[in-house]
C-alpha cells in the first residue's frame, strides 16, 4: 500500500521539533527519504551552524547504505537555495539524483527561497503545500524572527473550567495540578526571558527560576510596572539575582531614585513610551530581542498584562493550562478582565491550535486568529 | 510483530460506541477476535434484542471462514453468564473452543455476572481489566442504570475560554460555533428529554428541539421552575408541542391555576420536593426515568440549574463546548455562579474524559470526579 504523502510529512514535522531550541535563530526543519512507500533516511537541524535537515537526511541515508536517487524526499520547508553557513541543500538535493521533492511550506525567507524552483529548472519534480499549515505553525518562531522585530512570544496561564484564577478571598494555591507546574518550568528551561506584570510581582513575590534540574542559565525576569519596587531587599529576585532583573516602566519612575537603587544593585530599569496611560509593550519587547538577543519570552501573568499583550498581537502562543474544576462563584478573580464589550463580535478571537491532557488538566495551546 | 492487547481493546471499544442508543437499555459491548496478532472478525451489540457482541464477532468470524479456536477474543465487557433474551455467551465462546478471552471490565451486572469464572472453571485462560477504565467509561451509561434510579443525565454548556456566556448587555449569540451548535442538534436526537432553567426558558423562549433530518420523535421539553408561565400561548414550545412539555415546580404552583391551564393543553406539571428552598432535582430524574422510560436526558443550562445539578451528583456526563473567544469583561455573566467559597479545595473537581476540536471550538468532556 503507498502511503499519502501527509504521513510522511508528519513524520518529517515530529523530526523537525526535535530541534526546536537548539536551532534557533534558524527555523525547525525535518526531512525523510521514502522509498517505495518506506522511510529509509531520516534527518533533521540539530543546532545553528549544524547542516540543515536535508543534508542529516542525505548523510543518514549514506549510512542506510541507501541510494537517494530512487527515492522522494520529504521536508518541512522548502530546501534553501543559498550560501550561508553551510551551501545550498537545493544543490545536494539535485546532486543527489532525488527526482522528486515534496515540500511543506515555501521558504518566506527572502534570502534563502528560491530552492524549489531551482530543482524544477533542473528538471527535479517539486510539489509544495503538503501539511503547509501545520508546516507553517512548525516555524511560527522562526516567522516571527523574520517578519518582526519582536521574540517569540509565549503566554501561559492557569485557570479553572469557568475562568477563575482564585476564589473571592484571593486563594489560589493550586489551581493547575503537579504535571501542568511542572510544564512551565519546562517552558521557563526553553525561554530567554520570564515576563510578569507588576501585580504579581509584589503579590507573589516570585522567584521566576526554572527549577529543573541541569539547568546552566535561568531565564531574564522582566517586571512590567509604572511603579517600582522602594525596598528591594524584600523582593527575592532582588535579593538572589538582581543583575538578570529588568523594570519596564515609564519615563518618570525611570529616573527615580527608587531606579537608581535598583541600578546600583544591577538590576536593569527601561523606560518605556506611554500611549494611552499604558506602558508600550511593543517596545520592551524589541528592546529584548535587539539588547538582550532574547528569541523566546514567556509571559506567566496577570491577567491585565496578558490582556494587554494579547490585545496588542504580541502573543505568538497561548497556552492556557485549565484544571477541570469549578469556582462557580461570580465574586472570584476572573483570568481576564478590564475590557467591556456589547457584542459578542468584539470578544478577541483565537484560533485553537492543540489541546493536550496534563495530568488532571487540559492545556489549550492558541495563537490569535489572524497569526 | 506482536501487538499488544491495549490495541485490540481499543479496536473492540471503537466497535462498541457503534450500538450506543439502539443497545439501550442494554451497555454497549464491541469484540473481535485476532488470529496471529491480526483481527480476523469483529462485532458488536447493535440493539436490544439482537445478539451479543460476542456472538455478532463469531458469525463475522464463521461469515470470514476462521476457526474460532485458533484465536483470541477480545471483548470490552464480560460475557454474559445468564440467559436473558439470549443464552449465556461464556457458553458460546466455550463452545467455539477459544482457550482465551481477554476482557475490559467485568461485568458490574449481578444478574449477568460470573463469565469469566464460568470460562476459568472450563479451561479457558482468561484476563480481566485491560483498558479497564475506557471500557468502564463505554459504559457509564449502562452503570447507571443499573446502580441508580436515574436516566444517564448529560449537560451541555457553552462558553467562551475566559467562562462567559455573553457580553455584560446579554448579547450571546454565537458563543460556540457552527460545528458545535450542529453537535447540540444530535445530542437532542439521541436523548429522551432536554432539561432547561426557567430563566433560558422565559429569556430565550427555546424550541428545544432537534432540527437534523429523519427525526422522528422529538425529546420531552422539561422545564425546571417554581414560576409557572400564566401566558402559554406566548411559549413556542406551549403552542407547538404542550403535550410534550413536563414542568417540575413546587407544590404550591402545581395546586396553582396556571397549572391547571397547562394540564388542560395537555403539558405535565409535577410537584417535586422543595430542599432549602431548592428543588430536588433527584425526584425529577427519577419520575422521568420511572414514569416516561427516559434513559437519557440532556440539560442545556441555564448555569444555576447546571451547577445544582453538578453540586448534587446529577450530572453523568458534562460537555462544555469551549469558543477560543475571550470576553475579558468582568461584568459579563459567568457560566456558573451563585457559590461562595474561601479556599480552591472546595472547587467542585471534575475529572476529564476526552477533549476534541469541533470546528473552531473544543468540546471537554468531564465526569464528576467521584464518579
Amino acid at each position: 500500500m503507498q502511503r499519502p504523502d501527509a504521513h510522511f510529512m508528519r513524520r518529517a514535522i515530529e523530526l523537525a521539533e526535535k530541534g526546536r531550541g537548539a536551532a534557533a535563530p534558524n527555523p525547525t526543519v525535518g526531512a525523510v527519504l521514502v522509498k517505495h512507500g518506506q522511510i529509509v533516511a531520516e534527518g533533521y537541524h540539530t543546532a545553528c551552524g549544524q547542516p540543515h535537515a536535508e543534508i542529516e537526511c542525505l548523510r543518514n541515508a549514506a549510512e542506510n547504505g541507501i541510494t537517494p536517487a530512487d527515492c522522494t524526499i520529504y521536508v518541512t520547508l522548502e530546501p534553501c537555495n543559498h550560501y550561508g553557513k553551510t551551501p545550498p541543500c537545493s544543490k545536494a538535493i539535485l546532486d543527489a539524483g532525488i527526482k522528486r521533492v515534496v515540500i511543506g511550506l515555501k521558504d518566506p525567507n527572502p534570502k534563502a527561497k528560491g530552492g524549489a524552483d531551482f530543482l524544477r529548472e533542473h528538471g527535479v519534480h517539486v510539489e509544495t503545500g503538503v501539511l503547509e499549515a501545520e508546516c507553517r505553525d512548525l516555524v511560527a518562531d522562526f516567522l516571527t524572527w523574520i517578519q518582526t522585530p519582536y521574540p517569540y512570544s509565549i503566554l501561559k496561564l492557569a485557570s479553572t473550567l469557568d475562568g477563575k484564577i482564585a476564589t473571592r478571598t484571593g486563594h489560589s494555591q493550586w489551581i493547575s495540578g503537579e504535571e501542568s507546574r511542572k510544564r512551565v518550568h519546562e517552558l521557563r528551561k526553553k525561554v530567554d526571558a520570564v515576563i510578569v506584570g507588576g501585580g504579581t510581582f509584589y503579590a507573589d513575590n516570585p522567584q521566576l527560576t526554572c527549577r529543573l534540574e541541569g539547568v546552566e542559565q535561568q531565564p531574564l525576569a522582566v517586571i512590567v510596572t509604572k511603579r517600582l519596587p522602594e525596598n528591594p531587599e524584600q523582593f527575592t529576585l532582588l535579593c538572589d539575582r538582581p543583575e538578570q532583573v529588568i523594570f519596564w516602566t515609564n519615563e518618570k519612575s525611570a529616573l527615580s531614585d527608587a531606579a537608581r537603587k535598583l541600578q546600583s544593585s544591577g538590576s536593569t530599569v527601561l523606560a518605556v513610551p506611554e500611549q494611552n496611560g499604558e506602558l508600550d509593550l511593543a517596545a520592551g519587547l524589541s528592546w529584548l530581542r535587539q539588547e538582550k538577543n532574547c528569541l523566546y519570552t514567556l509571559c506567566e501573568g496577570g491577567g491585565k498584562l496578558a490582556l494587554s499583550l494579547l490585545e496588542n498581537m504580541l502573543v505568538n502562543e497561548f497556552q492556557l493550562h485549565m484544571a477541570p474544576k469549578i469556582v462557580g462563584d461570580h465574586s472570584a478573580p476572573d483570568i481576564f478582565s478590564g475590557r467591556s464589550i456589547a457584542t459578542m463580535d468584539e470578544a478577541l478571537q483565537l484560533r485553537i491550535i492543540k489541546t493536550e491532557l496534563s495530568g488532571d488538566d487540559v492545556i489549550v495551546t492558541l495563537r490569535r486568529q489572524e497569526m
